[in-house]
C-alpha cells in the first residue's frame, strides 16, 4: 500500500450521531484505545500527553496553594472502609475486590481503591499529634477503580486517573475555606487554560459525596447540551475525623478533632475537552494543554533547503511554543488533515516560494483562519495567535452555553424545555428532595447544581409551586 | 510541652545495628510510614518529592531518548497473564487477584499487575501493521503489586512505584542497543544525578527475569557491603512478540514478529540512596534530587532585620537553587539537627553580626566543612559548592566500594571471604548454574552480575576449578 494514498478517514458528523463522534475522535486522533479488561483503557501517548500537560499546571496550582504530594497505598482493608457509613455505603457496591494473595486466601478481603478519604483518615490519625501541625495539605495522583457497567473512554471507565486533594483543619471555617479556594483553582484551571466556561455551585443533598457535609461542584456544557461535572470539592465537618478517631491537641490544650476537606478532577476533563471544543473535523485542543502548538508542514519538501529552513524554524520557535516539523512522507493534504483530527492549534505551511519571500501562512485549528507572516515576526506572532486561540475557544463556548440556557417559571415550562431543548435548564427551587426526583423521573433531569450566583427567577418552587428557596440548575449529565 | 525543647532524637548507630539504623532513617526523616496494609507503605511529603526529582530527571532522560509515555491498565485478565510460560511461572505465585467487582464474581481472576509486558504485548499486537511504525518505544509510570512475603519500605514492598519501558524493534540487533542503552540511561542518571557508582553486566540465566533472553542490570554497594540491582534493561527476542502474535508487514513485505525490550526502576532506588549516602546523622542526599537544596538558618532570629534578611536571601537564590528559610520557632540547634537529619546538602547560618558584616556561613552536610561567604557571591558559590558535594558523595561511595571489594582465586578464599568480608567479591566462572547454586547455598552469596568490563583473574572457575568462561561478582544482596 502507498502510504501517501492512505487518507484520513472521515468521522461521524457531530449532528448524525454524537456518541460516535466522540468514539471516533477518542480513537483517530490516537487519544486511547480499549484494554483486555472490560471498561479500562489504554491512554495512548497523545493522550498522556495531553493529561501529562494538565498535572503538569494543576500540580503546580496546588504547590502554590500550598499543598504537599504523597503516595498512598492501592489498597484499603475492608474494615478500614466501613468505618464511616455514608461512605461505604455510597462505595461499596461499585468496588473490585481483592481476596488472594499469591497461592494464600486473604484472611480480610482488600478493596481497589475508589477514592481515598479513609486512607488519609487512618494515616492522619498516626501523624497528627499537635494544632501545630495544621492545616495538612496532601495531594495525590494515582488511579482509581469503581466498577461501573456502562462504560465509555475518559468519560466512565472502570479505572480511571485523577488527582484526589485530601486535608484538616483546625477549625470548620477554615476547612469551608479550602473547600472554596480548591474549587476556584478548578474553575480558574478549566477556563483560563483549557477555554471551559464552568458554572459553580452546591451540589444538592442528594447528590453530594457519600460522608460529605456538602459537594460543590463546576459543570460545564458540552456541544450537546448535557452537563459533565468537571471538578469537585468537598466538606467533611469532622464526621471521618470521628470515625477514624483523628485528633490533636488544641491552643487549648484539649483534645479536638479537625476539619476535613477532598477534592478532585480526574481524566474525565479529557472528555470535557474533546465535548466543548471539538468539531466534525476532530479534536480541537486548547494551547495551554496541547502537546503540540504549532505544527510546521514543509511544502514540496523535496527541493533543496525546505526541510533544512523548517526544522530551523522549529529551532527559532521552541522557545516560544511546542513545535514540530511534520517531515513524513505524506502530501501536505493528508497532513493538514491529520493534525486537524489531532487538534493542534496553529499549522504553519512553508514552501520554497515562502521561504523566497521570507514568509510562512500559519492557519488556525478554528475557521481555518490564514496569516501571512513574515519569518522574522514569527516568534513574537505565535504567542499572540495562541493567546487570539484560547480566547476564541472560551468564548464560543460560552456564547453557546448561554444560548442553551433556558429559564422554567413552572412545571410544565420545565418539562416542555426538557422535552424540546438540549442544555440547561433554569429554575427556583423549594430544597425539597420530593421535587428533585420528580423532575428525574418525569423530566429526565438530574439537578447539575445550586449556583453560587443565584438568580431571583420568580417566588415559587418551578415543581410544586411552594416558597422557593434558590435557584437551580438541570441538565442531562454524563 | 515546650517544642524548644523536643529535641531531635538520636537514631540507632549504622554499625550497632545496620536495618535499625534504615528503619529509623525512613521514619525520622519522614520518607515513608506504614499503611494498614501488610506490606505496603505511604510514601510521605518528602518521601514524594524526592521520587517526583527522579521521575521529572529520568522522564526527561526517555523523552530525549525518543520515548513516548503511556496509561495502561491495573488489571490483567488471567487468560492474558497466562500467554508466556515462563512469564507466568515466575509472576503468578506472587500476584494479588481480584476475584469480585461489585457484588458479581468475576468469571475470570484478574491480577494487579506486577509488571506489564503482557498488557502492552496485547496493545502492540493491535496497534502494529508495518515496519513503517517500528520502533515504538513506550514507557510508563505507575505503582505495581508483588505479594511479598517480608517487606522493607522502599527495599522490598507489597506495592512499590516504578516506570517500566517497553519498547518492539524491527531487527534483533536494534532492540538488543536499545536494552543497552536504557541501561547507560539508569548508570547516567546513577552516577551523574544520584551519585551511586554502579557496576553494570548481565545477570546469569538463573537471575534473568521471566520469559526475558538476557537482562542487564546496574548492581550498587551499599554501606554494610551489600548489593543493591538499583535498575534492569531486559531483551526479550521475540518470545513475548510470538507468544501474543504481534506482527508486522516487514520491507521485503512479509509478515515478521518485532524484537522486545522492558527495563525498570523503581522507589527501591530512594532505598539505595539512604543506604549509600547516609550517616549516623541521618539521610545524605544527593543534591540533584534533594527537594531542598540549601536551608537558611536565621541565628537570633527575633531580633531586628534578620528574618527579613533570610526571606530576601532566599529570594536571590531561587533561580540557582531549591532553597527554604526554617523560620520555625525552634532553636538554631535543633534546626541543625533536624535538618541534617533529612540530609540537606547546605546549611546557611545567617546571624545579626553575619548581616553587619554581609557574610554569612554555608555548612555542608559532610563533613560539617564551614564556609564564610560574601552575601553578594553567594548566588555564585552555591552552585560550585552544590557541585563539589556530589563529587564529594560519589568519591567516598567508590572507594568505600573499592575497599570491599575482593579477589577469589579458589573456592576456599570464597568462602573465607564470604564469611569475614562483607562487600564484593570477584572471581572466575565457569558459567554453570551449579557452581552458581553451590556458592549460594553453601557461602550464602548470589551472583550479582557479569560484569561488561570483564577482567583476566585466573584461568579456572573459583568454584569448580573447571575452565573459566568469565568473570563475575558475587555478593549478599538486597
Amino acid at each position: 500500500m502507498d502510504k501517501n494514498k492512505k487518507m484520513v478517514e472521515a468521522i461521524t458528523p457531530m449532528d448524525e450521531d454524537f456518541a460516535q463522534w466522540y468514539t471516533d475522535i477518542v480513537r483517530k486522533a490516537d487519544l486511547a484505545a480499549y484494554a483486555p479488561v472490560r471498561g479500562c483503557m489504554i491512554v495512548r501517548p497523545y493522550g498522556t500527553a495531553i493529561w501529562e500537560n494538565i498535572h503538569s499546571i494543576l500540580d503546580g496550582m496546588f504547590k502554590a496553594t500550598g499543598h504537599e504530594n504523597v503516595m498512598m497505598p492501592l489498597f484499603i482493608p475492608e474494615s478500614l472502609l466501613q468505618k464511616e457509613k455514608d461512605h461505604v455505603e455510597g462505595f461499596a457496591p461499585e468496588v473490585a475486590w481483592v481476596t488472594q494473595g499469591g497461592s494464600e486466601t486473604l484472611t480480610e478481603r482488600l478493596c481497589v481503591r475508589p477514592t481515598s478519604e479513609t486512607l488519609f483518615c487512618d494515616h492522619f490519625s498516626k501523624v497528627l499529634t499537635s494544632y501545630r501541625e495544621l492545616p495538612m495539605l496532601y495531594n495525590q495522583w494515582c488511579s482509581v477503580v469503581r466498577w461501573e457497567k456502562t462504560t465509555r473512554p475518559f468519560l466512565r471507565t472502570a479505572e480511571f486517573f485523577w488527582q484526589e486533594g485530601h486535608t484538616i483543619h483546625e477549625t470548620a471555617e477554615e476547612a469551608k475555606e479550602e473547600t472554596r479556594r480548591m474549587l476556584e483553582v478548578y474553575t480558574t484551571f478549566c477556563e483560563d487554560y483549557l477555554a471551559i466556561p464552568v458554572i459553580r455551585g452546591y451540589k444538592t443533598e442528594r447528590e453530594k459525596f457519600a460522608g460529605a457535609e456538602f459537594t460543590q461542584s463546576i459543570e460545564a456544557m458540552m456541544h450537546d447540551g448535557k452537563a459533565l461535572q468537571s471538578g469537585t470539592s468537598h466538606y467533611f465537618g469532622d464526621g471521618f475525623s470521628r470515625a477514624f478517631n483523628v485528633q490533636f491537641t488544641s491552643r487549648n490544650n484539649t483534645l479536638e478533632y479537625p476539619h476535613q476537606t477532598s477534592w478532585g478532577m480526574s481524566t474525565r476533563i479529557i472528555g470535557a475537552i474533546i465535548m466543548t471544543h471539538g468539531d466534525d473535523d476532530g479534536l480541537v485542543l486548547p494551547p495551554a494543554i496541547a502537546p503540540v502548538q504549532a505544527v510546521i508542514i514543509p511544502v514540496a519538501q523535496h527541493k533543496e533547503g525546505v526541510l533544512e529552513r523548517a526544522f530551523g524554524l522549529a529551532e527559532e520557535l521552541r522557545s516560544v511554543c511546542r513545535v514540530k516539523v511534520d517531515d513524513s512522507d505524506h502530501q501536505p493534504g493528508w497532513k493538514y488533515s491529520q493534525h486537524e483530527m489531532r487538534g493542534v492549534p496553529l499549522r504553519i505551511e512553508l514552501g520554497p516560494r515562502d521561504i523566497e519571500k521570507n514568509q510562512c501562512i500559519v492557519v488556525s485549528r478554528l475557521g481555518r483562519e490564514k496569516h501571512i507572516v513574515p519569518l522574522d515576526e514569527l516568534a513574537r506572532r505565535i504567542p499572540e495567535l495562541l493567546d487570539d486561540f484560547h480566547k476564541e475557544l472560551y468564548n464560543k463556548a460560552l456564547a453557546r452555553r448561554e444560548s442553551m440556557t433556558y429559564v422554567a417559571a413552572d412545571y410544565d415550562a420545565l418539562l416542555e424545555l426538557a422535552d424540546t431543548k438540549p442544555g440547561f435548564i433554569k429554575s427556583m427551587w423549594c430544597g425539597d428532595e420530593a421535587c428533585e426526583l420528580k423532575v428525574k423521573e418525569e423530566a429526565g433531569l438530574t439537578s447539575r447544581c445550586i449556583p453560587f450566583e443565584q438568580e431571583q427567577l420568580g417566588e415559587h418552587c418551578a415543581i410544586c409551586g411552594g416558597p422557593a428557596k434558590c435557584s437551580i440548575i438541570w441538565g442531562k449529565s454524563y
